[in-house]
């Protein structure tokens, strides 16, 4: 998918509105993606994520390691390889491989991009003081990738149990708030 | 709108999709209702969710002093009433009465609940060491309400500038994740 560049300050449009994310890592050659919904924007520009990965998730390893991830926004046609990877460990499985995703490298930072996703977000963990208690890594994005922004990409959002809503229709109201 | 309790263990499918809130707090005597959309799942049970709220909003000096606030999850057909919370200020705006929206007591916590929204959590600040540099409250969800679960309950998520986009449509895949 061609993409663009997205000026940092527009990235909250991306994952304030809750969108399962796929998150990949990449530590001394190994590489992983997770499925993840528990983020939330914390500021505009720079751009900062937080971001909950449990000490139960092989993801951790390579994020506490590695310190970058790339979060990956997939759309509602790919949603089996988003519940894939979720009921699958990178401990003992290659999901690159086994879900058909493509890798393709980042910018700025050592984990891969996911070609199929429609935005691609480069990320360095820039706080972990709250890992310990709650799994809680504070992200800044450094690079932001989207493919075209006239499109309507319909997102997934976990509902629990393997139901997502997908979002799609939109409405806009004149609004002040950013 | 007759609601029914929310076992604990089952709040995260109502925040993790990603909805935008509008958030409750009291204190002395005021009560103020904010448009939010920044907040995130940290744990499932008890449920703790972690919501950023800037210094430079009204409800910051009241939640700060309550340390409680109720998360009040609106439906699309709310949408002007979204906005509406969002482009004023509880400084100088009685936003329950501008906006026609229904204070209904909560169960165990000071702020009231918002009657128009499908979902209610009443919820106490439990960490605030992340607020000074972030404005990121952890919150406990110490109640929850919701409406008929058999209907579809049509989210808003924000995209920026007054675009939503509106959760609907659902897909439900075979998963072992909760």
């Amino acid at each position: 998918m061609e993409k663009h560049p997205l000026p940092l300050g527009e990235v909250y449009g991306l994952l304030e509105p809750g969108p399962v994310v796929l998150l990949t890592t990449a530590h001394e050659g190994r590489t992983n993606v997770m499925t993840q919904s528990w983020h939330t924007m914390m500021d505009f520009e720079p751009p900062l994520v937080g971001c909950i990965v449990s000490d139960r998730n092989y993801s951790f390893g390579l994020l506490m390691a590695g310190k970058e991830c790339a979060i990956n926004i997939p759309t509602a046609e790919m949603a089996e390889q988003v519940v894939g990877c979720g009921n699958s460990s990178g401990r003992d499985t290659d999901k690159f491989a086994v879900f058909g995703l493509t890798a393709v490298p980042a910018g700025t930072v050592a984990p891969p991009l996911i070609a199929e996703c429609y935005a691609n977000l480069e990320c360095k963990v820039v706080d972990t003081r709250m890992v310990s208690k709650y799994g809680l890594f504070v992200l800044e994005v450094v690079a932001a990738w989207v493919g075209k922004p006239e499109a309507v990409w319909r997102t997934l959002h976990h509902q629990g149990h393997g139901t997502f809503v997908i979002a799609e229709n939109s409405v806009t109201l004149p609004s002040a708030m950013p």
